[in-house]
């Protein structure tokens, strides 16, 4: 659905095409709703903000949404907004008419043991770049993202940690990344460079509720290589644990466990 | 023309909205051919090879471009190659069918005095990211140049200077840049961030046929504001002189005048 009409074609003269000047979600679909929708417009609406985008209608979201959502069991809805249409050239045209992409995708077959047993993991040559006008909001320019995936081919690696300038890992190429050290939670920081999760932000406030400290910082390889415990999350997966980083092992620990429960079961 | 036929629309599920995962060419149409198309050509598959791309088929291409050039006087011809529809995931499908975007957009209406009495241009406070696997391509993650070339609003700044995070000026929000010091050509290294320009590159080789030293290296901002000359250039407005930058000024020196002359008749 593309600004309200049913549609999956747009203006190659679209700014998120040329530029990737634009934004997006990824909301996971139960039982014919999104889940954490509020949570999801408000980044999107933050994201609209770093980037002088006007913010889309909510109205206008929520309605298309619920309507492809009608009688879906378990989809994934993603919403794309870009700065629309504009002439060539990097300046943002004076008036935007922001375009609003509103899509269902299927679920994905990642095996339902992933959360129970954990994943194997690699570190990803691919470093994340030193932006932090840009870090944070979950906006187009996924190349990063897309070079790091294409690193490996094995079935059996289910997530590649992604390592920023400095060789500190930052998150996953899909996901963020935790470790509990001493009962302690850790979550590297990511205002100059990674996505503010959804499920990440989630998991801090679970940790809170808990009265579990749950430290945002920036993480080094040795602090994650020396974790008791260390899992992936995003809202689509919600929580996988590490068991392995290449060589490393972990144990799918307690910490760990009981977040996968309450993250899965939070309604939202 | 999109992948060969009549079309301006393409798929919402295409990665180059999605992700910005693809590559573009900015060509200038002359007298009703693309020039320097060889070169550009040449960019496109280097950029096809560093992201894994499949190299679009350059008898398509060249027949595409010539079909929409045919009696065009003057007009830009924007090429996008991008690893075309996949399913949502960061990873590239393993048979990706390209998707080749070939159009014509009017010529850009700079006023004509650029080239011969300067241009007045600022120091942006967006910075580009150190990026060496995506460095010197042009690929469609340019949401830097976008935040960059929304900084200002004044007509009278035709460019804006951008820095890499270390503070060194590098390119400009859509060109290269160039420094004149003792006879000598300086322009900024683009092996971390910034693009290797065509006509950067043509200057690189005027100024060797000339028996001229042109360094590619990095510059200062010292070196930049202390400058005997400076220009930035690209395959549009050829080259700009810069007059001033902020408050820094400069004379529109001779070899600048030599080069623009140089760079204006060359054939290709």
């Amino acid at each position: 659905m593309i600004n309200g009409s049913a549609s999956d074609r747009i203006d190659v003269a679209d700014r998120g095409l040329n530029y990737g000047d634009g934004l997006f979600e990824t909301i996971a679909v139960r039982g014919g709703a999104p889940r954490f929708w509020q949570r999801h417009l408000q980044r999107l609406a933050q994201g609209c903000e770093r980037l002088g985008l006007p913010a889309p209608d909510s109205q206008y979201l929520a309605s298309e949404a619920a309507a492809l959502c009608v009688g879906v069991e378990r989809a994934v809805l993603k919403i794309i907004i870009t700065r629309g249409v504009g002439g060539r050239g990097y300046r943002p045209p004076t008036a935007a008419q922001a375009t609003r992409i509103v899509a269902l995708h299927p679920w994905p077959d990642h095996p339902s043991s992933n959360a129970d047993t954990g994943i194997s993991a690699r570190l990803c040559e691919t470093r994340l770049g030193h932006q932090p006008l840009l870090a944070g909001i979950k906006h187009l320019n996924r190349l990063e993202q897309v070079m790091a995936r294409a690193e490996w081919n094995d079935v059996d690696v289910a997530e590649g940690v992604m390592l920023n300038n400095a060789g500190e890992p930052v998150c996953g190429t899909m996901s963020n990344l935790f470790v509990v050290r001493g009962g302690v939670l850790m979550t590297p920081d990511v205002s100059d460079c990674g996505i503010a999760g959804i499920t990440r932000q989630r998991i801090i406030e679970i940790a809170g509720e808990w009265g579990m400290r749950c430290d945002q910082t920036r993480l080094t390889l040795d602090q994650l290589r020396q974790a008791d415990e260390s899992f992936v999350c995003n809202s689509i997966i919600g929580i996988w644990p590490l068991r392995r980083i290449d060589a490393w092992t972990f144990p799918v620990g307690p910490i760990t466990r009981r977040l996968v429960g309450a993250v899965a079961e939070q309604a939202g």
